[in-house]
């Protein structure tokens, strides 16, 4: 079955810094488009930006979209309340949801954690290396023992957020540091997976290991057939 | 070391129906201040409620609160946005939080959780029966397998809630519904508990196993003096 | 991609008692192939019993299966430790194991968990009901809020088992208990499905929604391609 | 309450090695009973070791410890199974249990973990830092934001255990690598802790913060009085 896809971006500093934009001309939404649907051409994949009226996220975008990829940093704050409450909302109701790098300041990101999302970052000359913690997962499939990211932005821990459901990737920096990289949660029928990598300044999502990363996610956190759970008042059920 | 707890109750229902002031004539925050102080003679017990200024939660009422205990139910919706705030900004600080029965629908347990924290409910001729989960865990010390409540409102899964860091505890109810009823969490360096039993109209807060049960869970809650994590930019550090 | 499915079975109690025998004729093991192929034609499966030499369970049998099934009662204490050490080492190497009912005493299920894995039981007149507690989770996927199983053996809590990985099924019993009764785990690159209703006096295994949980609890423990972790002295490993 | 510790070492390299012996001339376990002792005097501390009848570890010795702590790697495979069977046993019925190490190799530890346990190592010129990724643990009081260790063994991931219950710590290492160094399970009654520094060749078990952490997971682990679960035949229960 088809997996719609929603790649969203708050597509700023492409167009203000001629470093980022070398990188992503057509913005990191682009450039992730193209990178996971060369991995799975069977994605029907749309982009959405800030600027766009709602966001580019209507009502009617969202219920036409099984996963929704978020990257966002300096514009955070600019996102509109309501368009948090729907994006959650259909969360609750089923949608997976990818949180990009510095996302994790995202208005949906944190209402989901619960937490401050507060991390250590240093913007300097680290390297990253990912290792793979939990080898079994469909997140880490085709994936070796690591991924060397090369130069990229650090975070450090300790990272505010809740316990993790599942942990698949902790990052290890040049500069002494450890961030758990790599994390599954569940909300209402929703799946979430935070993935660190992402700096805006360097080719990341050009990366072969973290594309495959991001389409394992999409396939991952699809929504699942499950029964609508009923709330509220219920009656006892007799046994058939 | 003395730890130190506020009780919080809307403390509505007890003052408009009799059938509930019957059994709490003081208000259920007085039936637990009673019950788990006199299990626990060295906690120092303060109580707040709704219609107290800033509802009795004033910065330094939570400055001074290691623990907060929180039962609400009719009138969630009154409690100002700018207490709610406060008091999660004091949990992810390290104060600990256990949220009473309907608390489930409270604002600050639904902030911290993320999710709608829906359940099915009945208010009926139910029995609930509490099975431990994790006879290990010291909110569980000094119970049997089982408490056995006896009548009480159902709650039924599936509860909309993140799944939990422990399950304590799993309840039965006569009419055929299960429900995790002892579940914990961590949100910054605080620690949460959330207690499924204690419907008004039923004497819960008046069973021995209940209240003790409470009183490990506070002492389980009480903040640790670990390291406050430094967030922000940060140089490396040498090793010494 | 084909899945490839091993189900074993001691099938003693099929041979031995008129009762179980007119609900499973050919054994167990035949009803689950029948009933999951069923579902999912694409599965490849095939069968094995204790009586059979080494149990049916040959390196090249293992070799060529992705995921086993198990159910064991009677004869636990029979299976031979070689072929225990062999099952868990191919689980260890990926692949998915399906502890049924009784099996919770079997030898590999045992030293998988590293506990008594004891639980409380009764043969009487219980029905079970069993509550979905992840809608999220691929296993549940298709199956309402609850499976009404009808009469069942009881088994309750405690489980003595380590807290599971995913929390999936409860299960209520007529009789006042309650039992975990799906949960996964992973081991090396493995993944476990333990499910709790099978007796062999009751029909468990010609019901529909518990089949569909046993197929989809196949597709789930299928092995990914993840690395192989490679383990011992390591060299630094410089960046490209 | 005072405490029962028990710290079990096979004490082989301290006897062999002369730059062991000058690091800890009285034994690993003899330096570790005067740093945890001196941290909580109230401590009630013993020590056993391979060469000693049973091991040192007789019936007795067991039921008079709440809290053992091993430190093995040259002779895990010396150590009778009778023994370790006796421990296992006692950790389920409620014995804390702190593997140090190499101790990941020994047979308690991996008949609790039911996995291989393996890792990645090297001896080298590495430096160590465990960072805390769980500031709010008990195991972690008084610690900092990391610890530095300084020159240690490297352990690196993937390592071969069931995904832990808590994540306390994570170690990095000079040479690239991250480690899950700090890790609780339970089994049975039993707590358990992984605590991963403690080469022979380095003074780890003189460093402040380790023993503090040992301290804390002693107080951690040490059983909690909660009901002996009942197995077997259960007859249902009636509401009282």
């Amino acid at each position: 079955m088809t997996i719609r896809v929603t790649i969203w971006n708050e597509f700023v500093h492409e167009r203000k810094h001629a470093n980022v934009a070398e990188i992503y001309p057509q913005g990191i939404h682009a450039a992730i488009t193209e990178g996971i649907g060369r991995i799975e051409p069977d994605f029907s994949i749309r982009t959405a930006t800030l600027e766009e009226p709602e966001h580019g996220l209507t009502e009617e975008v969202l219920q036409e979209t099984d996963v929704l990829l978020w990257w966002s940093h300096a514009r955070n704050h600019l996102v509109q309340d309501e368009v948090v409450e729907r994006v959650c909302s259909r969360i609750y109701d089923g949608m997976g949801f990818i949180a990009l790098h510095s996302a994790l300041n995202s208005k949906p990101f944190r209402k989901l954690m619960g937490t401050t999302c507060q991390i250590k970052w240093r913007e300097a000359d680290d390297k990253e290396r990912i290792w793979v913690i939990d080898p079994s997962h469909p997140i880490a499939e085709g994936i070796g023992s690591y991924i060397d990211i090369g130069y990229e932005e650090m975070y450090g821990e300790h990272f505010d957020i809740p316990i993790p459901d599942e942990l698949i990737f902790v990052s290890w920096f040049t500069g002494g540091e450890v961030f758990r990289s790599g994390v599954t949660y569940r909300r209402g029928r929703g799946k979430i997976f935070y993935f660190r990598p992402g700096h805006q300044e360097v080719p990341t999502y050009h990366h072969p290991d973290v594309l495959k990363v991001l389409a394992n996610a999409v396939r991952w956190a699809a929504p699942r057939h499950g029964a609508m759970p009923r709330y509220g008042n219920s009656a006892p059920i007799d046994f058939v």
